[in-house]
């Protein structure tokens, strides 16, 4: 732990999931604003729509205070997934902004297909990694450098670490916290929030799903 | 089921709790805007910040789209809770929106310490309800016509459904997906977003965490 509090970034882009994204910001924001401040990022500051499951133009909106040009120094990275992710996955500014602050982060963390984002940004390149399981092909297909990892709620890789689909992502922040924080303020979180976390990272309840809906991504 | 989609209306106000709302909304959205609109409609259009703990002003934000007076008719309402509630306690536009459009929706649903909003404009009167455990007396204080239900993830008591708190929102999400959709539409949303669903209302894990925080809104 640090005097300053941790920085922590949630780069969104229209159609994110909303669960992947808030299950892990619920967790962090209950340390409090003097352990950490979380600083919403997308590719062009204002509204961005999250995902209504396939759709992705009907959802409710959050907002970006901080575009790819003037984001501050963030220490840990959050990427959601959702069905908004495909579009991403050819857009280069998203995929350099990824590369270039996952190398100055303490830690790069992916709920669902985000993690598809960070192998084609070349940032789980040699590591472990996880992705949604109904959609697992579309992580896949990006890179054949990550060791993608079939049977995981989370999987914790140092300085990467990537969850499963949506809810994983909140059983997976729990202890990217406790790494950083330690368990007490995990476990408080936990309470405040009365969440029953899933602590077992290898524990994985939907892997029979796995491809489930590959063909809903143009992969079967 | 109609033809028309169902329209769900989230009441937000500056310091709400994030997980209350988006945990709910994560479960309906997985329907599809083919069966539910989701509108976010707050006292003023435009950003609202979320809680970080008890912190109200440094949280990330979201968006109203709709203000007290141009939201559209809403088929069901659900209010999150979070420390920004005390303010909202003696918010007499949002006592009266809620009064007012409670009558007229099929279901008014609040998640932790929304249900003592709900208590204070009367929404609750006569009916059995429960909120967040860690901060119950908050609730209570709020009106003597209410049944309040100690130990409860959830009440289902039609008209209004309470939950306790944050996490409690999405099993009771569920339910009432199940109730309004059948039990087929709330477990693909379970298995869509990897969840383990707590199905029994009546459990609580959390119950022995009675009034804990309670000197923190100053009931003890």
């Amino acid at each position: 732990m640090t005097e300053k509090p941790l920085t922590l970034g949630a780069i969104i882009f229209p159609g994110f999931e909303m669960l992947d994204l808030f299950g892990p910001l619920e967790m962090f924001s209950l340390l409090g604003p003097e352990k950490v401040r979380i600083h919403m990022v997308a590719e062009h500051k204002g509204p961005v729509i999250t995902a209504m499951g396939v759709d992705i133009e009907n959802g409710p909106k959050v907002l970006a205070e901080y575009d790819f040009s003037d984001a501050p120094q963030l220490d840990v990275l959050l990427i959601p997934g959702g069905f908004g992710t495909q579009p991403q996955l050819e857009n280069a500014s998203m995929l350099s902004f990824l590369a270039e602050r996952a190398k100055q982060a303490q830690i790069t963390a992916s709920v669902c297909t985000g993690s598809a984002l960070l192998a084609k940004a070349g940032v789980l390149d040699g590591h472990r990694a996880t992705s949604n399981k109904q959609l697992f092909a579309l992580a896949v297909a990006q890179s054949d450098k990550v060791d993608w990892i079939e049977q995981a709620r989370w999987v914790d890789d140092g300085p990467v670490v990537t969850s499963s689909g949506v809810s994983a992502g909140t059983d997976m922040s729990l202890a990217v916290i406790q790494r950083l924080f330690g368990e007490e303020d995990a476990l408080s979180a936990v309470t405040s929030a009365e969440y029953t976390w899933h602590r077992d990272a290898d524990s994985d309840p939907f892997h029979s799903e796995l491809n489930s809906l590959a063909g809903l991504v143009g992969l079967e």
